[in-house]
């Protein structure tokens, strides 16, 4: 039995042998399938067949994803980190609904599974423009955490402001605070869907000055981001520049 | 006496000990409270008990604020510096109105005390981001002034040439130059609601123009964010460099 | 014969002699005279005296291109290399539908040889920005791919995301997750043209969070681009400084 | 009279003497009377009183603007150079159709004039910062224009796309080439106005991918910014670092 499971592993968990690429692809196909008709699912009034047939893929694609999930809890060496692995509760979040809570429905959370897509490819240089990105956004992690505190205070401060300038003009739209919020999100991230906007003088006023000021505020994640990139390619270049340096150190010693 | 203001000083203005620790949480947690009380109270039709409990929730921070910011005053150092400083003004503006006039409430202004939050946390990762924050932008504050300068002239040159293009066809949005610069505004900050757009050809032409010549104004901001958070990092990267290139010099030195 | 192919190769494909250039120049032009008419054509009800003269014009101009084309298959040295190259496939879908299919017209793909107006000039400054864009992008299009690909799945996300909130108080804008996805696009490249938005409270704070990660997301090729043109400046910057140290080294042993 | 004349440049000319400080800050103050009086005078139904204040105020500045221009010309050392000058064609925009043309009115170009307020104020760190973004922008000036060029295309090819698409569907707003070219800026810029979109099913799927790309091509004009202005701040930090060298080698030759 435990050489069966031996012989198992690999199939399931190491998607560089050639039945772990046959598996991992035919794993990937299905989550797009089931992305696909859970999709057209929620089209309103499709004909009874088409419902039958989407039924009878939700059912088998949500049989081979419990297999699944169960093959690689059985494989897993350390079961609890599986469990709790970003991708062990994604897998389980995406079949339990269907046991457990019917008209929940979590199959599209499996969509974050097309990301491995990439990795499949054993492309040198995905898995290094991921490693970049992961580097980049590590660095600056906490300084995004900052930016979204802060707009979240900016936020809440405008709603504050638009709601003292259009609530009387505006009793429907800007009636309270939390009302106000919808229009300040909408405004700041520039968005401007039109469903809200300020009519008087103040308000049209206020919401000058805020977009101007706003224009520093929401240019911060891009510069965060290029100067995080920017240092990385930096870091790449110093390593590269390193290991060229004792390259060269290290040829005259070996003629010598 | 003096021992007891001894006493409480680190209470009220340390965060560091125990019980300043516990006092600042308490305080940050009214301060939610009372911004949150605030924003319940905008919905209009309250059923009156719960108006009346707002009311309650309101005479209670209220008169914990007051009495912090005595407290606060009384045991700082150099009175007017406490008084004129940014959360000085920030907390008397937040009490002040509420015993002098009824209906203005500034209540909201004490969320700018929300950042404080962060510094409580006294996690070396929040203060060293806000510090490379403090630091870019104080590389390119000019350049930001500078900038909010042009935006003011480019919409209002931007204003008065729709002006002259829409005034005919929309008297209504485009009236005057005045009513043309909200157009001005929604559109180079591309939140374009949709409230006022230009409807003839000559204004579309125009539009055009100014948007393809304002998405290179728009990248001014980002751009000097991004060049000033990268000047920060190398400025770091410089440092740690300079610290390790003394700290190698210095040890054979020792050695010796 | 092939001497008059020896004659007729420079003014053809060569824009550095005066006959190439004026080849070159005349040939640019009459690109901009289709596109031109090609745009007016499409002006509903004009009368049938221009539509005469307009259909004048697409003749000639066609004939023109098509015997251009069949000059430089001709002239071509690799015939399959000149009809799969970039340019060679768009001259021929530019003159193909108007001799097969009638009523497809794809003319105005010509426009991509615009660009080549620029090589033209001949100008060594518009050459090396082109160039400096090709390194740019050649060093980020895996990530900029990458990027792609999450956007499509964060889009898709987005989409089951409102489509739970919306569906019911919205069936005719979010009635299924593929009329959400429009709104998710509207709404993520903060377009938000406002033929849909969110009305329910949970569809707008979920709006408002998404945004928010939103806005990190959005300044990922400005980032991307960023620290990419910073490098292609680091290396040009590197190599003159490379070619002048040369320089210095290289001027003392001459002298000895 | 020569030594009148001599006398009278520095206060016309000079704005670092005290006269022709007062002098500068008088005009700088007529010329926002000017822009506010230009403002005022195009809202719709003014009462008569106020309008022949207005034109008062007009006759005024213009008069004073007009002496102020034949001082600068009679002063000037190069008369053609001071015509052709960027300040000298705004002046002379901003007071000549007051005499040929009635009805036109050019005063508001004279803003541009404002930015000289900065360069009054004698601040270094201002013409620093001007400094900065005359360099930052000198060097990506090429790149910038063949953005703008590519910018064109990409919206004619779109606009074409769209057309396809649309046309059909709604012949009012994509009717022709050039409508559909409205939507397609309002799209690109993200502005997003709302008065044109897409309905149809193919309209919006291309409208999806055009914005994804687009993404690419709008983060361009952020991403050149920042470079450039980081190339610029490198370039200060080793004109610095150089000056320091160079003043640590001059001590010790100096002490020997």
């Amino acid at each position: 039995m435990s050489s069966f499971k031996d012989r198992l592993r690999p199939i399931v968990t190491d998607a560089s042998t050639p039945a772990g690429l046959a598996f991992d692809v035919m794993v990937q196909a299905l989550i797009v399938l089931s992305i696909v008709t859970f999709s057209v699912e929620t089209i309103p009034d499709l004909p009874a067949n088409v419902r039958r047939w989407l039924f009878a893929v939700e059912v088998a694609t949500v049989t081979v994803f419990t297999v699944e999930y169960l093959l690689r809890f059985w494989l897993a060496e350390r079961k609890a980190a599986f469990v709790l692995s970003f991708y062990g509760i994604v897998d389980l979040l995406a079949i339990l609904p269907f046991y457990v809570v019917r008209g929940l429905d979590l199959r599209a959370i499996r969509a974050f599974r097309l990301f491995r897509l990439l990795r499949l490819f054993k492309l040198a240089r995905y898995s290094r423009a991921m490693d970049r990105f992961r580097r980049a956004f590590a660095d600056i992690r906490t300084e995004l955490s900052l930016f979204a505190a802060f707009c979240l205070i900016v936020v809440y401060l405008d709603s504050v402001g638009i709601y003292y300038f259009e609530s009387r003009a505006q009793p429907d739209t800007f009636g309270s605070v939390f009302s106000s919020m919808w229009w300040a999100v909408a405004t700041l991230t520039t968005v401007g869907y039109g469903d809200v906007y300020p009519v008087t003088v103040g308000g049209k006023v206020f919401t000058t000055m805020i977009l101007i000021v706003g224009m520093g505020v929401i240019a911060i994640p891009a510069g965060l981001v290029a100067s995080s990139l920017t240092e990385v390619f930096r870091e790449e270049h110093e390593e590269e520049e390193r290991a060229e340096a004792e390259e060269a150190r290290g040829r005259p010693e070996r003629s010598t």
